[in-house]
């Protein structure tokens, strides 16, 4: 099996050495991830400038390629160019900070995994979530198990998993539970300033809301110990609505 | 009305110029957009640096403001720090090119609408498909009526509207239809290059598939002639799965 490992921190972030080390017991792994950091890109292409890759190696020996672009560059860029037949499964991550609620769609780790099921190969995104001396080793275990699930049964076309494991010890992880994505959201309060030629300019802050909190909401998982799986897809329309809008006499 | 005004390509373009002047006729328009193109950039956000505004001047009458970011970037810092209060009404475009399809994940001018659409102000985008000499003037006729539309009746809590207008004369387009995201996609066949220094390159290139052709499909109707409104939001759950997931022995 030939699986495809990418994330958006960087191909030098911890948790896709991690998750690439974990997933070398399914199969043969190939890493082509960001050359830099790319958080927050959202589903973003690279399409006004060249793309270049180079190796990148620990201990002389290849870990994987690093392009100039977006998590999405990379998997197109991989599946189409740098592997000789693409991959059976995309797994994008370790993502340093959880991907819950309406955060999704300003990230780079679900777009990479995404770009994957649009490509028609099972595909899932992780990110565990924030602390401040991050342990990625539950998490890695948690993402050889959501592999194996996803082999031993099928994920349908166009449908991936956006999995969150909360920032615990694995004996405290209560275990699977089936979410949806959530209200959850960054309110933003921009904070202006003024740099050292006068010039104002603007910086983003802001925290965190997360305004619904059922049992099956992606964060409320989190939060009671539980590794969220959101099955989501990209299929944006919004379907309950179309007959009344149909009837707004265009 | 108070009425914001963006794009994704960039604030010296034809199609944000004439939807500003048409919009103007609603109400009080505000511009603020990306200061060069930002096409693809998907629901980028800027976190990792400051943000810039500087004046845009129209024959010494201000034209709008200009942001160092990306649309959503706009949006954000338009509603939070530039207008005194939130608009009544976002608008993004008009964009040179459809956003139908798959592709709609990747557009900046999606994106600024779909954050108007977080931030609870009622927003769309609107494009036009592709030709070589685009005439601007038919979408922007047809964005005021769908500000009108919109103004008229209410969209839902969190939907917005994606319209893509053909490359027709006005009286070429037979209408609007009510629309859903098809399966359009651009089918990535990379050209590796060599650099002058002999260094190897790769650059995207590729063709459109559309493999669905229903008449609700939005593609299909831009090749109709009708302008396509699809309803879009950004709950991303594959909620027919969910159930399936659950029995998966988590």
């Amino acid at each position: 099996m030939r699986i495809l490992v990418t994330n958006d921190d960087g191909i030098h972030a911890e948790g896709i050495y991690r998750l690439a080390k974990a997933m070398a017991r399914l199969g043969e792994v190939t890493v082509v991830a960001p050359l830099v950091e790319r958080s927050a890109v959202g589903h973003a292409l690279t399409l006004t400038d060249p793309l270049r890759v180079e190796k990148v190696f620990h201990d002389g020996v290849i870990f994987g390629r690093a392009v100039n672009g977006t998590p999405a560059d990379c998997v197109k860029l991989a599946v189409r160019m740098l592997m000789d037949k693409p991959p059976d499964l995309v797994v994008s991550g370790i993502n340093h900070g959880a991907n819950t609620g309406h955060n999704i769609i300003y990230s780079g780790t679900v777009s990479a995994a995404t770009e994957g099921a649009i490509l028609s190969i099972p595909s899932f995104a992780i990110s565990r979530a924030w602390s401040m001396e991050p342990d990625f080793g539950p998490a890695a275990e948690i993402a050889v198990e959501v592999a194996e699930q996803i082999l031993a049964h099928r994920l349908p076309d166009g449908v991936l998993l956006n999995v969150n494991v909360p920032a615990l010890k694995r004996e405290q992880i209560h275990g699977f539970r089936v979410t949806e994505q959530g209200q959850g959201r960054f309110v933003e309060a921009f904070e202006a300033r003024i740099d050292p030629r006068g010039k104002q300019y603007y910086w983003q802050a802001g925290e965190t809301l997360i305004p619904d909190r059922g049992e099956t909401i992606d964060d409320t998982a989190l939060e009671e110990g539980y590794v969220a799986v959101t099955p989501i897809h990209f299929d944006l329309t919004a379907r309950p609505f179309m007959a009344e809008l149909a009837e707004w006499g265009w």
